[in-house]
């Protein structure tokens, strides 16, 4: 008798679904395999991923002072050897130093305290009043393993507000989605929030807290961020915001405001609403996915209530230490006049500028095919086109039994090895289809994407005519 | 209105506790500020931490040729750079690019394979062989960022087998104890977890898993393996074997045998029983808790149950990849012949005999205290005393609304700043009191904690002689 099958399993462990990692993924492996084994067995050489938000594993290089500051803390005893000088920037090797003295016995090995390295958490803190122009407290930053609140999410917070949530989709958390606006470059409508708001509360749901992405995901765009805090102080919602993407805009005229500046220059304080801002080694310029660095800004919640969440912190112990001095490096980087500075500024500035190129790049190849409409990245890591599929492949997909988003991706991955993420996977407004596509295929993928795709889509569109 | 109150709060947080860092030790950090602000306050001038398995943070260095390779795939561009050899191993800039060329694009920043890289879960494969003399696969590794089943825990497995929990105190899953007979030396007894199982069967639960530590924690006791694995194989249960103790045996006639080796030598094969084992950095002799590295090896489930444990590590993206380097490290460190194997093994050596020491000293100074009994630590990292209070003191933790061993331990932290852990947290056999203590205080302030002990002792007996 097999102590587990699929008849004893946890039932919410079936129905789990993660649409980024789901079966196009799946099948990509399966088709890279083949490709190794079977070269030429395919139209084309290699599979490129548009998935996910994986920068270096496309080719982005990590930020160089980064990188020396994290070897020099994990091998403390090279920092006063001569030969060190010559391997390493001075203001790295300083930083270094800065950082081991503030771990007590310079132990990058040892646990931390619970809510992450105290001299770290208040470099965090100054960088965020740098950004936002209001006080931050170094004991409300958290760090934590990946820190967004969306998909994969900090257990301390999201256990405290209401049940364990591992993905939304197999806990016992009710989900309430609600749609952004494709008419307005994906917004955020309080519209909207409201109708789903009542629609829960019609069906016995209490919402606790309300998850917004600042600045969006797919596409970077606005969102009524003014509206938004006094729905969620008018209805007691807790703010989980997921600002991931702040270094991630690529429209000069709009800066990221993150929630916290947002309320607080409304004039709501510490007592007056709850909220979460989330950050992530994993994004912006720097792309450090495996790392697994990150931390969240926690306010507005009694003393009795961060007890408590501190008490969940402190069963996960802490999250590794070099994410936590990536997260806080992140959040202070070089300054005019330390030596790395100009090199710094030129890989960040790169790299950004590089991918604001992508993504015109895309959008433009996007909005020139048949049928397809694709919104403005503005910022993130993504486009989210909109694809009018003839009936007829609507009909071929219900024919192999699964959804036409689905079905248009398969056949282009099969085609071409470009690997997109079907709509359907994060929600779409009924009868329309969309998908994913990351902008961080190195540039000189572009071009072939772009070929190759269009190239598809041509004959996809042909064969599918009514 | 305040969206979490304490009365809004999921009500299971608040019944979590872990005891390891409880009261006592929120007391410690109190203690240890006012020491800091008031230097010269109390009888002490530090803390002597022996509530947790952290190592590092009581001085314990760090293996050398493991934080030279991680340092190096931190930062790869110093790889063929002259100054490179000057300053590291030659085996560790080998095993460096051995590693780096594991990884696609050597990207040590991107999200590696759900279930970590390929190259890394091929060297623990292989470790593993070498140690139990039978097969490894590679693709029953999965990576995670702690690896220990009976606290914090693996989501994927323990999700999968049925609810998630956290600690299990804070979930839905109910938790069956069992006891530890400290007749025997802290032995798991047969007739122990056949009375649990049925007193938790007429209760309407049904057991799934059975988590064993194998060396046991505390004192890395024997085990009655291979009666486990056939009281698991038929009651149908799931044997989580949380092995991260490994590499703690100070007795040199007791070897560890891993619970997949003594189920394999009994005949067992992949069909008949469901073994998970649990390996992590934080222990053994290399102590790197901060580095959130370990791994599961996951045994004996279907493919269709393999699928979705797979698919909840995908969720979770993967774990970071400093911590799967060093997991991978740990188990295919230096041999013989290897530039580093000399000072490697002299590291290693002296980090076991040292803590065989330790835990002989603490357990002698624990049986020459009166009315204190302690069994010897033949292998992990602690100690449990058993205590005979005086019935005043019994009396005097009741008016003071806590539990004898509670109380016992808040008097000690505050009388010698030395942290035990009260053995309520653990479990204890009802009207016996326990303190839990860690045998990592290094060496040269073992006779402090000897004496400070001793004499707190004495004056606590006195005053509660009846």
């Amino acid at each position: 008798m097999a102590p587990v099958s699929l008849d004893t399993i946890n039932p919410k462990v079936l129905k789990c679904e993660y649409a980024v990692r789901g079966e196009i993924v799946t099948l990509a492996q399966a088709v890279q395999e083949e490709l190794k084994s079977k070269p030429g067995s395919r139209p084309f050489d290699e599979i490129l991923y548009c998935n996910i938000g994986n920068p270096q594993s496309l080719g982005q290089q990590a930020i160089t002072f980064f990188r020396e500051v994290l070897a020099l803390c994990d091998h403390p005893s090279i920092l006063d050897k001569s030969e060190t000088r010559g391997l390493f920037s001075a203001d790295a090797i300083e930083r270094a130093r800065q950082i081991l003295d503030q771990i007590p016995g310079r132990a990058t090995g040892a646990y931390s305290h619970s809510q992450g390295i105290k001299g770290l958490r208040d470099a965090i803190a100054a960088g965020i009043e740098a950004r936002d122009g209001f006080p931050a407290d170094p004991n409300d930053i958290f760090f934590d393993r990946w820190c967004k609140p969306s998909g994969p999410h900090d257990d301390a917070v999201t256990d405290t507000i209401r049940e364990g949530w591992n993905t939304l989709s197999h806990s016992s958390v009710s989900l309430v989605p609600y749609y952004l606006d494709e008419a307005t470059g994906w917004g955020l409508e309080v519209s909207e929030l409201k109708k789903q708001w009542a629609d829960a509360k019609s069906k016995g749901i209490t919402p606790r807290a309300l998850v917004v992405i600042n600045p969006g995901n797919p596409t970077g765009q606005r969102i009524i961020r003014k509206r938004s805090v006094d729905f969620c102080k008018k209805e007691g919602l807790v703010l989980l915001a997921d600002e991931v993407y702040q270094e991630n805009v690529y429209v000069p005229e709009k800066k990221f405001h993150s929630f916290k500046k947002v309320a607080r220059s409304m004039g709501y304080g510490e007592k007056d609403i709850s909220v979460v801002s989330f950050q992530s080694v994993s994004k912006g310029y720097y792309g450090e996915c495996g790392k697994r660095g990150g931390y969240m800004e926690v306010t507005g919640f009694g003393p009795e209530i961060r007890e408590q969440i501190y008490k969940l912190a402190s069963v996960n112990l802490c999250s590794n230490i070099s994410g936590q001095i990536l997260a806080s490096l992140v959040m202070s980087p070089p300054k005019v006049g330390d030596e790395s500075y100009e090199s710094y500024s030129a890989e960040k500035d790169g790299i950004l500028s590089s991918l604001k190129r992508r993504a015109k790049t895309l959008e433009d190849a996007f909005n020139k095919l048949d049928g397809v409409t694709c919104n403005k990245a503005e910022g993130a890591m993504y486009l989210f086109p909109c694809i009018r599929l003839p009936e007829k492949a609507i009909k071929a997909a219900e024919a192999a039994k699964t959804t036409p988003d689905n079905f248009y991706c398969r056949r282009l991955l099969n085609a071409t090895g470009i690997v997109f993420v079907p709509g359907s996977g994060f929600g779409q407004v009924l009868g329309t289809w969309h998908f994913r596509c990351t902008i961080l295929p190195q540039e000189d993928k572009i071009p072939a994407v772009v070929s190759r795709l269009t190239e598809f889509h041509k004959s996809f569109m042909e064969e599918f005519r009514e």
